[in-house]
């Protein structure tokens, strides 16, 4: 991993542990590489694409911090097999979105297709599935196969509720449980088999996809990478959105069908007036509350407790 | 399953064995159509179209008839488990190629468009993991990970080659063990752990391919439930035109990007004059007679080579 591009609350945990942590990080990028461009020719170029754009890799981060320095060699391989689901759901995702740009780089889907954007996600999948086969046990494929499920079906319910502004914010929330959480959840339940971290990494990828909605309305564009209301633009309701609309009544004669960037934009303006914004980064925070409540209540050893609170403040501190 | 739906070949063999063979086949149906409807709502509609359009269910059955009446139960899981791998391939490849029907229904994306096939596809082969994680060991995991890699690379490579006349035999071959003949590996591997099956599953699987694609061009429609050298259209090259090429020259005037379906047909016509689809079915009996003489050396016991004679025999005389 090239400590440059990491952002600051993983750089934070990385610098916090011992060096078992920093190197099993590098380990794991190592992996990821190897996989990327182990075959040669479009696939790679596409798979190393995806992989050099990089990302958080706070999904791998999860796995080996909740495994900790014990057990960190075997929690390797669940590391890069979350991480590989996560990237084959991203190139997915832009397919679906017809996404041109992801954290600033052409997607695969501009670059190289529909078609090979497909493939390059059902090959993403297979691959983390055939890490796990490597020398994880039957627990981690159980996990993950039921975290790979959750993402599929939370992309469905996402497309069910597509430019309705019916939606709920219990439907948003269970859809945030599916396409997000369950991999966050998935990521501490592969690392740790001793306690149970599952409820930690649920609460922490709720916030994080909470900010990450709040982000998509607030920007700016230079640190998210993408414009400004695009979850508008592709139709996603989210949840500044829902509660806008119950505290900005006016709000209700936004139309996003076919809105374009820059109504897009102003829509966005509004919902940053009518306080949603706000309430929705409380709501995160609280969810960050009590995902350290339950690590407090987990009976974890200092070290790794301290790690993962860290995690979990990064989170929140990366959208403050 | 429905015997009535049933091909020939599948009940000859199912009426060949013991009541152990109908009874397994008719569990993995159940399974099947449990795991499609389990979820409820849009994703359940979807996964019982694509499972209730049936189709041959030869994997499975290869997988069953492998492990025998000892292993069946076993094998089970693994049986629906490539299933599953095989029926997310066929709604992916129908959003790639924007195919309407399939086995003269509408596919998922008909009926549902894309991002919900796209997803249903990611979800099916999720779900195939899931299930291997049930009860399978590690190797059915490798196994199945290993096999729908090679789909996935079988699909990119497809793309690649697509609309290209200069492509040969030897890159088609490759083509269809990716795409075809490695999830028949797949199958008989995870169904018989002991004597080594790959090699018979492999062959009789690129047979398979073989087949399908002379009955491209010859048809009926009636018989295959799509129109004649749809290949053609999609702009996919398969052995019946890369022979018919080298016959008759004049064919490398042929232009396959935007032909439509009555040349699409005249093509057909002079492939199939040309000799190349006798010559394409007498390569694919040389596989299966190939794959029968594996079985011979293989040293299995009697009643399991019976069945496996049938199923490659039921291979070629489907297509007769």
């Amino acid at each position: 991993m090239n400590r440059a591009a990491v952002p600051a609350p993983v750089t934070q945990v990385l610098d916090a542990a011992g060096s078992w942590l920093p190197s099993a990080m590098a380990d794991v990028e190592r992996r990821l590489e190897r996989i990327a461009t182990g075959r040669g020719g479009a696939l790679a170029e596409d798979a190393t694409t995806t992989l050099s754009a990089g990302g958080k890799r706070l999904r791998p981060l999860l796995v080996l911090v909740c495994a900790g320095p014990e057990a960190v060699t075997s929690a390797s391989r669940g590391a890069v097999a979350v991480e590989l689901v996560h990237m084959a759901t991203l190139v997915h995702d832009d397919v679906l979105d017809d996404a041109p740009l992801r954290r600033g780089r052409p997607t695969v889907l501009a670059s190289s297709g529909r078609m090979r954007a497909t493939a390059t996600g059902d090959l993403l999948l297979s691959r983390a599935f055939g890490e796990l086969a490597g020398d994880g046990d039957r627990r981690q494929v159980a996990l993950l196969a039921t975290a790979s499920v959750a993402l599929a079906r939370g992309e469905l319910a996402q497309r069910r509720d597509a430019f309705d502004l019916a939606v709920g914010a219990d439907r948003y929330l269970d859809r945030c449980r599916l396409k997000t959480a369950a991999l966050f959840e998935c990521a501490c339940a592969i690392g740790d088999s001793g306690t149970d971290l599952a409820g930690f990494g649920r609460r922490v990828g709720l916030a994080f996809q909470l900010l990450d909605d709040v982000l998509d309305v607030t920007g700016p564009p230079e640190r998210t990478g993408k414009a400004r209301g695009t979850d508008l633009i592709d139709g996603t309701v989210t949840l500044p959105l829902i509660l806008a609309l119950e505290r900005d009544p006016s709000l209700a004669r936004a139309e996003l069908h076919g809105i374009d960037a820059r109504s897009s934009e102003e829509l966005c303006d509004r919902i940053v007036a009518s306080g949603a914004t706000d309430d929705v980064r409380s709501l995160a925070r609280a969810q960050v509350g009590e995902a350290k409540a339950e690590l407090d209540r987990s009976g974890l050893e200092p070290d790794r407790r301290r790690l993962l609170d860290l995690i979990a403040d990064g989170i929140v501190e990366r959208y403050a």
